[in-house]
């Protein structure tokens, strides 16, 4: 299981203020941190960038990349925004990504067929909302897929997101349930080893004690690693739920268990 | 998931000492802090009880029984020791338990059929050599099914034990990836949904810093319990581990999850 670091987000008063003036120092700082920590892949969460999208995110993947050669997961539901990072990135790109909805297909998914690009796929039904059983999400997931085949684009270039939900909606946690068995069936009901990304600061946002939040993402972290999850994208710099995710990698990983891994 | 407590153990000096001296104070005490904890059954590991083991395991049972009415479970490789915490017990017993070990078979099986026990059957080689590979688990369970069965004992009377490796084993941590399986596989194998439970503290065994050992435990068990597990043999006075057995039960209960639980 790799580890994406999910820290370089807009909703980081110090990312969106360096964004404004487009400095590049807290950035590049930030991004240092998750390389030294041990990320695997940065995702560059810019949010929808309606001012000067293009400038912007080249702005972001120029500075992330003169930090680190990782994989970028370009985070935006902006078409715009992220055609300009998939020209600026030299770095291996993801994108974060497409779903059913009717405008991901049309703007986001063909951007991954023009660049070659590694793509995020939401397990979300078409009005963008979180199916709650396990039978919708493996629905939605074939048609997905469908829709994916149809661009033209490879199995290879393909990660599902099953979405982790919070707990504090209703049907979070039946849904979380749901999506172990998901990523569980997932490489066969799709017939090739798909991979699986899954964003484990979902599960513990509102105003819970920080001890608490942390204490449910290392219970469901090994849950979903266990489940065979192939990406984990996690705060790096939260210290138990970086070394919950290593000890998983160590666990899980057929080689012999190693120390020096945890 | 069922939370067991795993702290009544000779290997702890205060327990040997009020042991030999007879002295229900300690044992009532630390009983009494497993309760207070969160425990939902009590083993009590007496050893092998090679003097007096009639005399000491009624004292245990009749000690811990006058603190609670949880199960007990009767944690002895000596049969006489077994028999008489069986007749003493008031509270539910589980024996624990048996193998493929000829004197287990001989001596520990049949008492579960006199005493109506629960007994815990453990996947081990004859020999007592823990099975490595996933397919040798299997085949042990079957076989360990059907002297267990051959014994006149009903299902719902098993508890089956995969045990946990140590991760300082060679071969440790790919032999618990295997048992993540087991657990899955065996209501299907059994035909019936067989209980399991696992000790978890047997993982971090060995001279490793406390808060690594927590960390590895609070890491496997809710593979663990993902996959299924009936019950965790945990230390309950280790905060972090049975927060984290309360988490993997809030999380997996088809129930809505509840914030009361951890």
């Amino acid at each position: 299981m790799l580890i994406a670091a999910d820290n370089l987000r807009i909703t980081n008063r110090s990312i969106q203020a360096a964004l404004d003036q487009m400095d590049p120092g807290p950035i590049r700082e930030l991004a240092a941190r998750c390389v030294a920590a041990g990320a695997q892949a940065i995702d560059i969460n810019s949010g929808p960038l309606s001012r000067c999208p293009e400038e912007k995110m080249t702005f972001l993947v120029e500075t992330v990349q003169s930090e680190t050669t990782l994989p970028l997961i370009l985070d935006t539901s902006n078409p715009k925004a992220l055609e300009a990072g998939l020209i600026t990135s030299k770095n291996k790109t993801i994108i974060n990504g497409f779903s059913l909805e009717p405008r991901k297909l049309s703007g986001i998914l063909p951007l991954a067929k023009k660049y070659h690009s590694d793509i995020i796929g939401y397990l979300l039904f078409p009005n963008s909302q979180v199916p709650v059983d396990e039978a919708d999400c493996i629905q939605v997931a074939l048609e997905l897929f469908d829709a994916f085949k149809k661009a033209g684009l490879e199995n290879e270039q393909l990660i599902i997101d099953p979405v982790v939900a919070p707990l504090i909606w209703e049907d979070g946690m039946r849904h979380n349930r749901g999506i172990l068995s998901v990523i569980r069936l997932l490489p066969e009901l799709l017939g090739f080893p798909v991979r699986t990304i899954a964003g484990i600061s979902n599960l513990a946002t509102g105003s819970l004690p920080t001890d608490t939040k942390r204490r449910l993402e290392c219970a469901f972290l090994p849950m979903l690693a266990a489940a065979g999850l192939s990406m984990a994208l996690i705060n790096v710099l939260h210290k138990e739920t970086l070394k919950t995710a290593r000890i998983c990698h160590s666990f899980l990983n057929p080689g012999v268990f190693s120390w020096a891994e945890i």
